[in-house]
């Protein structure tokens, strides 16, 4: 199953909206196949596998990192194909979440008299799918917050100079946190300030000629929160290819439709942006891992209204001064309505520390 | 080597003002004596090791992690022993820092025809005595501040409230550095609004007894910086022994004597204590380690005034928010002001984190 979770990873930045999943097929010790999925619309992780295998899959065992899907999407269902190969055993790291499968492709295979187990290395198959399997299960994105900082908490300067708070190894980072994302997100605020693009960059994500590849064929959404659409048309954000509006007025339909941009009009309170309506709107298009890259406002405005899955706090070993920019606007008057956190991971990259941490009551 | 460093670590709280040292006898791979240094006025490691040794020492190499002294101090000098002992070989970890010293404990040994090497292991060595070595080459202490943050870098809300940011494995290991250090120092805003007395308590310690009790025996000098004298002679901090006042204004020296603290004038810009003459002050009684344990304003000055050799940030995993009180009142206009540093480690503790990092400029 190790072994299917690195097959499956080979997927992490094209399977979009599909889940990551990596199979092997094995008996008496011996790798007969192996497999994972690419891209939507191209065969899925079991496909690949049983072809390899050929004749030999009979009375063999298959470990998925991934229920095997029972229902005809865009391709056939993989539990048919296991069936039909033969398999002596299926073992699945962990059930698909989508509700057209969620339990029916093991069942399938053990109505056809193919021994079955679930839940081997099932922690680690659900936290590379956990985009996936959020969508599936509530409807929304997983939402991963990218944040640069000094180590003293701040993020620009009060004029606003910021660039480069970190180096060119956790600049790369990004870039790959991007390339995996269905989405990245940003706000007026950020890209009036440094005239961002948010497009993934293939020479600077640091990766394999195959996985650049992967990459650049599937560029995440670009979407962008005006909500008073202060973003002029000639911004190089959207000369940068096709993005998604999303503001809290009418507006000018047809013009952005003419540099390649969707307006969507999704008001919330105080004529704000709705954030929970857009992010509905983006998981109801395919969106599993949302990338926000905001200023301290609307990445503020995300964590006030509990929509953070996971932060990715890029720290700087620099203090910018009490004068500078804060993380997050995020004003709390009292100890007790302090975010509690849990840190999952802190390690070097560079110059700099990366430091993932969760809201701590969330799963 | 290493085990005599382990050795001299045994000393890490009892030794002020002298340094941490430790000594082994070897001949043949076999441990003929060992010892370090316990508390100043005591004998130093290189005795210790040579009475178990005894005979046995004639011919052998001693191992010792400072340069032996040349000179009468409270005791005889170390190198006279060496040579009377008939040691073969001497190895030291370092020169000795001390002008009273610096490279003629070796000469000494060297002209008596014992054969001499400096070096081994010298960085470790060194940062076990950076206070020490510091202070005799500089005149100034070794300044290491302790600062508890949130993870957005904020050490109080802004009414103040702030206790218990860190968990009870974080308040331990602050217990430790205060016992280890020569000398803690806090500000008057500290003092007055939490009623802390700075001093060690040797059951939050979490030492064996020995350790417990060393530390104990040798509790550090506890300083007060309070410009104005506002804290009040019934605060805690006077209940609990005495103290060093340092203060930019005339005050009444006999109702501090009274309670057992000294009052120590030392105006600088501003009416404002001169910290660069404190520390001198205080490297002049003995003070190697000096941890600062105080709010925002007066962490601030001493980072702002580059006198800061060390960081120690205890961080919880949770964000205070923006309108929670600053890590350092350090204001700073452009990035180019920023202050650089260097995280020397990061490591968890209990649930939170301890983060050690220097100025980049220092070495």
């Amino acid at each position: 199953m190790a072994h299917a979770l690195r097959l499956a990873r080979q997927g992490l930045y094209s399977t979009h909206p599909n889940p990551r999943v990596g199979c092997v097929i094995v008996r008496d010790g011996q790798l007969l196949g192996e497999g994972w999925h690419v891209r939507a619309g191209e065969p899925h992780a079991e496909v690949h596998a049983l072809r390899q295998a050929g004749e030999a899959a009979r009375g063999a065992t298959a470990y998925v990192t991934l229920e095997p899907c029972s229902h005809f999407g865009r391709t056939p269902p993989c539990a048919e194909a296991l069936v039909g190969a033969g398999l002596a055993r299926v073992v699945a790291a962990t059930l698909d979440p989508n509700p057209l499968v969620a339990g029916r492709g093991m069942q399938r295979l053990a109505e056809a008299g193919i021994e079955v187990r679930v839940g081997v290395l099932e922690e680690q198959a659900r936290a590379l799918n956990a985009g996936f399997i959020k969508r599936m299960e509530s409807g929304l994105p997983w939402v991963r917050v990218k944040l640069a900082m000094s180590l003293d908490g701040r993020t620009a300067m009060a004029s606003g100079e910021s660039q480069w708070i970190t180096g060119p190894r956790a600049r790369a980072e990004v870039q790959r946190l991007r390339a995996r994302s269905s989405a990245v997100l940003s706000g007026a605020d950020t890209l009036l300030a440094d005239g961002a693009r948010l497009t993934v960059r293939g020479a600077e994500l640091g990766l394999d000629a195959q996985r650049t590849a992967l990459a650049m064929g599937r560029p995440p959404l670009r979407v962008l929160v005006d909500g008073r659409l202060r973003v002029p048309l000639d911004a190089p954000f959207f000369q940068a290819g096709p993005t998604l509006v999303a503001t809290a007025q009418a507006g000018d339909v047809d013009a952005y439709r003419a540099v390649g941009s969707e307006l969507l009009v999704v008001t919330g309170e105080g004529g704000h942006v709705d954030l929970p309506a857009l992010l509905r709107e983006l998981a109801a298009r395919g969106v599993n891992e949302l990338l926000v890259e905001a200023g301290p406002r609307l990445a503020g405005a995300f964590a006030a209204q509990g929509l953070v899955d996971e932060y990715r706090l890029f720290v700087a070993a620099k203090f910018l001064g009490s004068s500078a920019r804060p993380l997050l606007e995020l004003p709390l008057e009292r100890m007790s309505e302090a975010r509690e956190l849990r840190i999952e991971d802190i390690r070097r990259i560079g110059d700099d520390w990366q430091i993932i941490a969760r809201p701590a009551s969330r799963s």
